[in-house]
């Protein structure tokens, strides 16, 4: 039941939820031992603020439940690939895992040759063309 | 009377705050029209959270102040060289310019062949044996 699909559908809501408010449709959740225990959307237009991207809240929020700024044992279920921004704070956040949707060939951090902590393992590709078509209607409608 | 060394040196102001509380002492400060419109120390010991840099703090804060998410015609001051993360929430600021005390060769962004936005001027290299020095001192102690 709790396969990397189960917790990128979760994550995809909360893209969804972005999408409702008008944000660039990324979602994310953090899983520590099967539970969520942090789950955020972009709110870099509601909250007029360039660093409140999904997973930086997220990162804040998981540490905050955790009690430490580690994120030990835990995984972020992202829907875009983690810009620059946020490909630092996870490397910062030593975080066991992270499991990406869709890439994001020019904002990404792969394309930058940037790597996140050693200890972390990284997944790509989970439900991909959901993760994937949520954005690009967004810029579709933009345009 | 408003020089880089002028500011720079507020800068180092916050970082001994940062020093005060065992945090490492990085300091930084956002000026506009010659107006200190944001300052901020490293946190994240505090705070509990890796996102909590000087540079992330003095972003949100200035973006809040000038109530839009873009720092046009600002100026950061930052006494060590922003890592990914701080050079990736500059990038999506479009800061005009960021001026930095001392290089952090191992985690700064220059090295890692990172840019910001191509609008941002970047400046190095300003009181940097005193931003360096603080930094060294604090970690001589730790050992």
């Amino acid at each position: 039941m709790f396969t990397d699909e189960y917790f990128m559908k979760m994550a995809l809501q909360e893209a969804e939820t972005a999408l409702e408010k008008d944000e660039v449709p990324v979602g994310c959740i953090v899983v520590s031992n099967n539970r969520v225990i942090a789950r955020s959307h972009n709110l870099t237009e509601t909250l007029t603020d360039v660093t409140a991207h999904a997973e930086m809240q997220a990162i804040t929020s998981a540490a905050n439940f955790l009690g430490g700024k580690y994120l030990v044992n835990c995984t972020l279920y992202v829907t875009l690939e983690p810009c620059v921004m946020c490909s630092g704070a996870l490397s910062w956040s030593q975080i066991s895992k992270v499991v990406i949707g869709a890439r994001d060939e020019k904002r990404g951090f792969i394309n930058k040759n940037l790597q996140l902590h050693p200890k972390t393992e990284i997944v790509t590709g989970i439900l991909e063309n959901e993760c994937s078509a949520i954005v690009k209607e967004f810029f579709k409608g933009k345009r």
